[in-house]
């Protein structure tokens, strides 16, 4: 152990995050206390709503900043204070951006190594259930629906989409560029996909769904979200998953036209949830989507960056949409 | 019979609502088909929603100029081409604005006449059926919540409110003035007022909402649905009535801040809903509000303007915030 290097947020963005926010620093390797563990982090995961933690109270407090940047992990224990807990054990945890985090062991959660390390952390960890929840407790998907999925070539939406399909629906995403739109019907299966940087959403999405939509995934906010709600059919069912065209600005924008007026008239349900609250089911739902990616019916699409140093500049990718389903670092 | 006064809807409105957008008309009084019922209207309702179905399709299809304005109401059965009515009965429907209407039978429901006319077309009738389903089924207040209700003084908030207090809430409504204020905290027992045309409205829904907000029954829209977001508790629910603050005007406002931001970290619900969607358990509320009313826990504030002729001012009185409770007009 040569000492813990860390990437400090150190400065608040003004309106998009840049690599100026963060400092590299070293300092010593944690001793872990009573109780505690000692994890050498392996991957680390990155996540949109990072830019959101910067700009205010969300489902967690706010980051300040001087604080280590927050994010969660796996990694291999190197030594235990807690019992129950030995070296070369492999857990997931909230580690934040360093190579070493002394945790308490309850904030821990220990794997098997039956499955891939990017799967662990990706499609069967707080990805995988926060599009298995969302879908399907929140979205309700009915088979013969039409659920159009923003983001769909991100991490949660690759995954959403297909548990869509799953369902017997017919699936749309919305991402950006023709590469995406081609990669998410032809390697996952979505039946068909909009480009928004072409513009023309309306017509677009229209096209797209030519039956309305039934259930809308929401990882963007914004323009697709104005445009889905247009879209909507009655009894529509929108899943309130993030807002990542929102976090990485000074200014949000007003709500989308069509609030409360389509709700209304249209009876759609809105509704925000975190994967956290769907935890009492977390086994059934891991359950299944370990069973769907060994049946190879669902795909785990994953991107991985090389090297802890890189972390910043791959955050800022994500928010300029250059990763293809789960983003982390091989630290 | 004198003819048939009827009142069309004759000019789009360009923004608010007046009496030169209606025309009156004398035609012969219909004769009823095979099938069809002649009913003299008695009480005539006056809704919120008038404004919108002149703006477009709403749950039901637009108005259009030259249509005899549309609307619900009370009357008596005066000739019979159908099965079952007789001239003399009590029969409610959607007449429209007029002295006379020529009804098939299927579109009509009788009425005992164990309880007052302005009940059974208030209530008793979609008024209180939009409260009952709209506060029990889609706003699910439990015991000890704090419910906050726009447009309290109104039709259907004034019901609504009490209702959440049957079911052991804190309530808060939002009016115009002080006298309705106190007239909602005195009269219909409601906890707090919170008087709009103040200002001031995160300040003040704060203060009355000291434990913050568990169900919004959402009567206006506008400036208090934007203000009830950032007040709302965890698992909060917002039952999407009505935005009469977006009816009267030619140019709607973006949706409320905060959407689809605090849905997510708040996991809020937002959901739209129609009455008539209920209408498989209508007997089952009209029961309730039956019982109620006979017990002297529910009050039924009732509104009414005399003259048939005074239907376009009247309707402009409850845009500009002049009615307490169900307003209607005795023809």
């Amino acid at each position: 152990m040569t000492g813990n290097r860390q990437w400090i947020y150190a400065r608040k963005p003004a309106a998009e995050v840049g690599p100026d926010n963060f400092d590299l620093k070293q300092t010593p390797v944690p001793e872990p206390k009573a109780g505690e563990v000692l994890v050498k982090t392996t991957l680390l995961s990155l996540d949109p709503a990072s830019r959101a933690w910067m700009q205010g109270a969300t489902y967690r407090s706010q980051l300040n900043p001087g604080d280590v940047m927050a994010g969660w992990g796996l990694g291999e224990v190197v030594a235990s204070n807690a019992k129950g807990f030995e070296p070369g054990d492999l857990v997931s945890g909230e580690y934040g951006w360093q190579q070493y985090a002394a945790m308490p062991a309850r904030a821990l959660t220990r794997h098997d190594r039956k499955h891939k390390p990017e799967h662990i952390l990706g499609a069967l960890g707080i990805t995988g259930l926060t599009a298995y929840f969302g879908m399907l407790d929140v979205g309700r998907p009915r088979p013969g629906e039409t659920v159009l999925v923003s983001g769909a070539a991100g991490a949660v939406g690759s995954i959403a989409g297909q548990i869509a399909k799953i369902s017997g629906c017919r699936v749309v995403g919305t991402t950006r560029g023709a590469d995406k739109c081609k990669w998410i019907v032809d390697e996952l299966g979505f039946d068909a996909a909009v480009d928004y940087a072409q513009g023309n959403l309306d017509r677009t999405i229209k096209a797209a769904c030519p039956n309305g939509v039934d259930v809308y995934f929401d990882n963007t906010g914004g323009e697709v979200l104005e445009v889905a709600l247009r879209r909507m059919n009655l009894f529509g069912r929108v899943a309130c998953c993030g807002a990542i065209s929102q976090y990485n600005t000074g200014t949000p924008s007003p709500g989308p036209f069509g609030v409360p007026g389509f709700l209304v008239t249209k009876r759609i349900r809105m509704e925000g949830f975190v994967v956290m609250d769907f935890y009492n089911r977390k086994a059934q739902a891991e359950a299944a989507l370990a069973r769907w990616l060994d049946d190879g019916v669902l795909k785990a699409p994953v991107d991985i960056v090389d090297g802890f140093e890189n972390m910043p500049s791959a955050l800022v990718g994500m928010f300029a949409g250059r990763n293809k389903g789960k983003l982390m670092v091989r630290v």
